[in-house]
């Protein structure tokens, strides 16, 4: 005979992938109705955009479907609530304090896929253009394992801790930063993390960290589409995505994973910036495209995202983000970008 | 009155940062000893070699020395047995029946910390400098979220499955390739996984793949110091590791960072790479050192690692890599270091 007990147990064989245990011994079994030779399992996963959830589904279904007596199988998907996934050790255990008092109004994260594309440069420069445009900024540098904010910026002194929570450092033109590297005893000492402190790092950045009034909180995304984007993404407001590209097809091909990301996560795309697309030799003055020819424009228009405008190589940027000193170089090229971000983001500013 | 079962009390408020569950839960208390005031503690770690260590022995003895009556703690911490470590999910479950037929003489891991630096590229490069000279060749990418080999070497086709494993896909040349975006649908299809799955991936392109008889396996590893670097390292036999970075700074500060996770993870370095060293001018002939003065000598000295070369930007490599027909490239540039790490893996063949 068919029973609630039995469907249990087919389901305690279903491994949620990421946890690496049971669905039972998660206690994402919810309800289970039988009725005749139809079941309907209600099962509770720990985040609604999970991108596991179909295949957890489809696995859950078929184990069940191979019990005598069932004939057909519907399965219902809700959300855990914040205690449940505590109790399994899973998402932002508990709000930080200081996140209750920060007013942050736009939150933008810098992606690409690929590394090496400029993401914590334009982070930067985004960052310094929205400064001279008057607005308040911090940047989050969630890039864990390889960090270079503080380096560009030339900052050594580590954060104090106030009532509210971490004070982030403040960089010369008054933009607020917070990374991991400012928390080392050294620039050069590996973080050798797994995935869930990567993640539980960047909850902290958020949630533990008195950034105070913002008008944008930019976030400096590593390479890839795992741990960290997936708690930016999951844990973290996001306002939108800025994509980074050279015009290498091969850095195409790895933002457009990150474009697919964004969509399944459903956080909208700002638009694409291409970076490294030519560089002008000091002596001929022509052009030269290093990384093949500038595809950005095109690239934007596939993906139907807006083409923010592209960025020479600039060999000068190279050595002051090496002293440190990235404040130094003028906004020229960056300005325009900062400004069509205000204005896709609220257009009433500009 | 000291008892073990308030010793293990103690201990089962202690969790294991990574894996998110007490040290009891998991199993790792393996004995306890009391003696008047003095308490030893067994700890089996997951692997011996797992950097948090030091940080969970120092909170086991923390929280034990808290109890009342406990003078001074001892902690020995031992290993976990293949079969415990299934137990709690973790580590190669079994070994995978394709390992037991591979005979693989040399594994090379390519690292850099950074993204960008071109690890792909030289991954690519050397596996073809090594078949020039003679050796059977395959190549692991183990950038499971941003993959970049396929592309470069115009592979599309899907890896078959015989009776001993996943059949890798031979190249134009001859060599043999696994990658992740060999297995998606689309080459632009994101893996949005967490660590553990990344790290299965891993251990199955290892265990489950029919690489057969191979001098050299190249593993192409993404940016970062988190679980593909980790499980590389942990679950494959490494004979060394390449390190490649840029002459910027910022490269060699996110290198330094992996050359002391090599260090921790007891890898031998066979020595660093710098790529982009400069650009030749094809109208001037003027070399500019675009990304900065070339450091990469020193900077191999200071690691006290092998300066294997430096090479230039092409701007033909990013056309070919584009067009999938980086087998075209001439290899002047990469046999000196191809026969420079034969050299130093097996002194006797050069």
């Amino acid at each position: 005979m068919l029973s609630e007990e039995k469907v249990k147990q087919a389901l305690s064989q279903v491994m949620d992938p990421e946890l690496n245990r049971s669905l039972v011994d998660l206690g994402m079994v919810k309800k289970i109705q039988i009725e005749g030779g139809k079941v309907k399992i209600t099962l509770a996963l720990t985040f609604a955009g999970c991108p596991l959830k179909e295949q957890i589904a489809l696995e859950a279904k078929k184990a069940v479907l191979d019990l005598e007596g069932v004939e057909e199988v519907e399965i219902e998907i809700v959300e855990m609530t914040d205690e449940e996934r505590r109790q399994i050790g899973v998402g932002s255990e508990k709000r930080g304090l200081a996140e209750g008092f920060n007013k942050i109004r736009h939150t933008l994260a810098v992606m690409s896929g690929k590394g090496g594309v400029g993401k914590s440069l334009i982070s930067a420069l985004l960052a310094l253009a929205f400064k001279e445009e008057g607005q308040e900024v911090g940047i989050l540098d969630a890039d864990i394992t390889g960090p270079s904010i503080p380096k560009i910026f030339g900052l050594q002194e580590k954060p104090s801790t106030g009532p509210l929570g971490i004070i982030p450092v403040t960089s010369r033109k008054g933009i607020k930063i917070m990374s991991i590297n400012l928390l080392l005893p050294g620039e050069d000492i590996p973080v050798i993390w797994r995935g869930p402190l990567i993640s539980a790092a960047i909850r902290q950045f958020w949630g533990d960290v008195f950034w105070g009034e913002l008008d944008w909180l930019i976030i400096d995304l590593p390479p890839g589409t795992s741990d960290a984007s997936l708690t930016v993404m999951q844990a973290i407001p996001i306002s939108g995505i800025v994509l980074v590209s050279t015009p290498q097809d091969l850095a195409h091909m790895v933002v457009r994973k990150a474009a697919w990301m964004a969509w399944k996560m459903k956080v909208p795309i700002l638009g694409l910036i291409e970076n490294m697309s030519y560089f002008i030799c000091p002596e001929s003055g022509r052009a030269y495209e290093i990384f093949g020819p500038s595809r950005g424009k095109e690239m934007a228009a596939k993906l139907g995202v807006t083409f923010l405008g592209q960025l020479p190589i600039n060999p000068k940027i190279a050595s002051l983000c090496d002293a440190g000193q990235i404040e130094n170089l003028p906004l020229n090229d960056y300005l325009p970008l900062a400004r069509r971000l205000l204005e896709k983001v609220c257009p009433q500013t500009s």
